[in-house]
């Protein structure tokens, strides 16, 4: 992963021609921003472990996977977000005091067990993909903080066929995880934008939504088991499918974000690779009749596997970069639909029906299959956006069918407002890609011609937008997660007495508060 | 309610002439047991609550509504386990010390801080259908006990057509939410065999599953909010679909079984009453095929509303109850399918060719009508046979289809010879009604010629079952919950530190300890 951007670096990217001459048009004039920092300038705290703390920890994992190089620590000092990688581009930062690769359950327990004693935070590390500060190297009130990779946790563990069941190490990266399923004839077919990167423990972890969510269900509905270390005890937990025995303590780890303990293996439902796909494009006179079709294919049921509705603003600018920059003006709201598995042509038709008696028209697979292509590529557009000086970021919510497009309207004016209080222009876009029975995700893409100091000015921005995702009902995080950057809005969520539980959960299983201090929960005065 | 059996006391039965002529085929001479108390003879310790304890309560919820009497005390003095029956049946019995009816949110919060202040025990009261020692009257360390009675909580609260979700207070039982939402055009679909006493916040509290939960799931994945008082403080949660705020703290009171407080309302999905239903049943050579057709069915997925699969030996005694008994030597297992909603056809073709690709064959709708027929009297079958002297009870579990067999065989084995160290000849019957794509529950029904105390024998049979679940990878419950009988089990299934995290909760929600005493997290020595 490139150190201080998305992705593989021989994939950067030059903007499209079309985006290009798009931007001046939509933001205005664009300041081009500073240069960047290039890795061996940037300037980093001292460590703070001792080398008697460093043999403590080598001792368990091997000298070989305790570092403390500068390169190391710059590259898990955060995670992927808009913030994290214009923190990336100065030349003084924060990173955490070593990385330490642990190999086995037991080398967590351990290292979990040393940095309790040490007075050492930890920060657990799957693919580095978070965009919501849950990686930041916060020490909270310890002495040092450590951060704990997780990759080498990898490998698939076990594969029962009968029962559609594979149990994977938590490091094990979503690409790994399908290529070793699919070498037995299975998929899990998890897709979030993340899957090259991000890890299986990582998707447990942060509730992660796949775009295959229609067909499959998000991560945590795949999830049958898990195996966490905490400071204070380990945890076998998912016994079996359907248990009435007392609350489902797999789900209190599902979305635990590192706070509670760390997530070493994940039980999974896994279905047949499946033989083949079929892809479709839709056309909507606007986004309400659009998410109107999508309700009623959420509501009946045995739909498309994957299905994603852009708004009017998305759907002009992904014409305009796969470079039909003369449609850029057609009106109109663009759904997606891919079938994979079996009994496609029915799920199809059924599909087809409600969203022509919700006046969609069918616009062939073209479009479809250009969304396919590209999509895990948005990460590396928003690189080169940066580069040329444009802010460019994502955030998500859900709610209620009723409530969506109320919750749309809230969120885009709170973005709007909140440039336009920045004096910058900005450009809106929005997508529903994950659909429930009873409501949908919102997912924003925002594009500003910032001139003032972009870290602070999204700062006051995106708690406009927090605020106002509260004040209409939405949630807080549909698939990013609370990370530290939504843990001030989580008791408007959930309340001060669902705060408590939290606690009082990490309480007991981390007495010392030394498992991701400050994310999920807000820290306490005093 | 029948005060010492199931239901409507106008629906009583004898047991059917072919039972009847079964039993002594099956298990030999039959012991008449005595003669069972009537109800005004009930001797009950008197109620430990002083008149000013008793006015604190009728200051909140009204005089007519805190009830000492010994009918209303004997009435709440259990659930409708066989151990709960039998203890109905003898002379001297333990109940609460008062019931009070709690009409709404605000009154089951009052009383809950009375019960603190007064230091009683609280234990919530729905339909009195558990068959755990959920209702038992355990006053823990405290002076008294109430039996806190929710069904004058009752009513659709809201209902939000476009979004597919109902409100309904935790006291509605099951008739009443579906008449409720009926008239609006909608049904929940949730028809557990307690379906006609039990209510919607007894159904979350203990995880239940109902009969149709191969087309609707079970009740968890129906909810998508609850309503909750604790003794320290109040709790709305489930603020969208699809959210990734940290952990879903709804999970956390779905199993709670009113440990941690109690359930006031509860959101859930709905959906369209349905207008066709139709009916299948087939016969499979054996259970082993059968289990394989319904695993089948269950991974490809859209398929029966209904479906359940009875062994060997319930297939027999189910054809001998409808009267058939010239087919009890038939051979071979029954399953019964219903479909009910859209794409019936469809729906109905991939599953009979799942279904022959099995090995079963198809025996028209006869055998599935019945069944839904008689689908809700059970329980009343119980009775008869406990009159006749019969020891009859049931119990279920859960596990992946790939250790479905094992867990039987172990099961069966530890009844079997449970009742033969009882020196009582047992029929044992099991059938699987509820199935995942990895893995099902399985459902024992055992009558026994118990000549010993039965309390004290079934205490024995039910303690070797259980440890035979856990050794052999079952969960302790698949849909009865843990209550306090299955509580000392909890441990090997989820762990010392996953006891940590409900004691934990508790502690925090509730830390004088009022809250259903003794249920799910079993008492601490000392």
């Amino acid at each position: 992963m490139r150190w201080n951007g998305w992705g593989d670096p021989a994939k950067e990217q030059d903007l499209p021609r079309a985006v290009r001459t798009l931007l001046p048009l939509l933001l205005g004039r664009i300041r081009r921003p500073e240069e960047a920092v290039a890795l061996p300038d940037v300037v980093l705290p001292d460590s703070a472990l001792t080398d008697d703390d460093l043999d403590a920890f080598r001792a368990v994992v091997g000298v070989e996977h305790v570092d403390v190089s500068s390169d190391a620590r710059v590259r898990h000092a955060g995670g992927r977000s808009t913030p994290d990688l214009l923190r990336r581009r100065m030349p003084r930062q924060d990173a955490p005091d070593a990385i330490v690769r642990a190999g086995t359950h037991a080398d967590v327990v351990a290292c979990l067990t040393i940095a309790s004693e040490r007075d050492l935070a930890v920060i657990p590390f799957g693919g580095g993909t978070s965009v919501v500060g849950a990686l930041d190297p916060e020490r909270g009130r310890h002495r040092g903080v450590v951060s704990l990779d997780l990759r080498r946790l990898s490998g698939l563990i076990a594969l029962d066929e009968i029962s559609g069941e594979a149990v994977l190490a938590a490091g094990t990266s979503g690409p790994e995880a399908e290529a070793l399923l699919a070498a037995r004839g299975y998929e899990l077919g998890h897709y979030p934008q993340s899957f090259r990167y991000a890890t299986i423990g990582g998707f447990a972890a942060a509730r992660s939504s796949g775009q295959n969510s229609a067909g499959h269900g998000r991560f945590e509905t795949m999830v049958t088991g898990i195996r966490v270390a905490t400071p204070t005890g380990v945890l076998e937990l998912g016994r079996s499918p359907g248990s009435a025995a007392g609350p489902d303590l797999v789900r209190v780890f599902l979305g635990s974000e590192g706070i509670f303990g760390v997530i070493t293996e994940v039980r999974l439902r896994v279905h047949p690779v499946p033989q083949e796909r079929v892809f479709e494009a839709w056309t909507f006179r606007d986004f309400a009749s659009g998410a109107d079709g999508l309700r009623r294919v959420a509501q009946r049921g045995g739909g498309p596997t994957v299905i994603r509705l852009s708004d009017e603003a998305e759907t002009a600018v992904s014409l305009a970069q796969v470079g039909k920059i003369g449609k850029l003006l057609a009106k109109g709201a663009g759904v997606v639909t891919v079938y994979e598995g079996d009994d496609i042509a029915e799920r199809r038709a059924r599909t087809a029906e409600l969203l022509t008696q919700a006046g969609g028209r069918s616009s062939g697979q073209g479009a479809a299959e250009d969304w396919l292509e590209g999509r895990f590529d948005g990460p590396y557009l928003r690189d080169s956006l940066l580069d040329a000086g444009v802010f460019c970021e994502t955030l998500e919510t859900a709610t209620t069918w009723s409530n969506l497009q109320n919750l749309r309207d809230a969120v885009e004016s709170a973005l709007r407002e909140g440039f336009a209080a920045e004096r910058a222009k900005s450009y809106i876009m929005c997508h529903v890609s994950h659909i429930y029975p009873t409501g949908a995700s919102l997912y924003f893409t925002v594009l500003a011609g910032l001139r003032s100091e972009p870290l602070d000015a999204w700062h006051r921005v995106k708690s406009a937008v927090n605020d106002a995702i509260i004040a209409s009902g939405g949630t807080i995080s549909h698939h990013h997660a609370v990370g530290r950057d939504h843990a001030a809005w989580l008791e408007h969520e959930i309340g001060e007495t669902g705060i408590r539980i939290l606690r009082a959960i990490k309480r007991e299983l981390d007495p010392t508060g030394i498992l991701n201090p400050g994310a999920v929960i807000a820290e306490q005065d005093g």
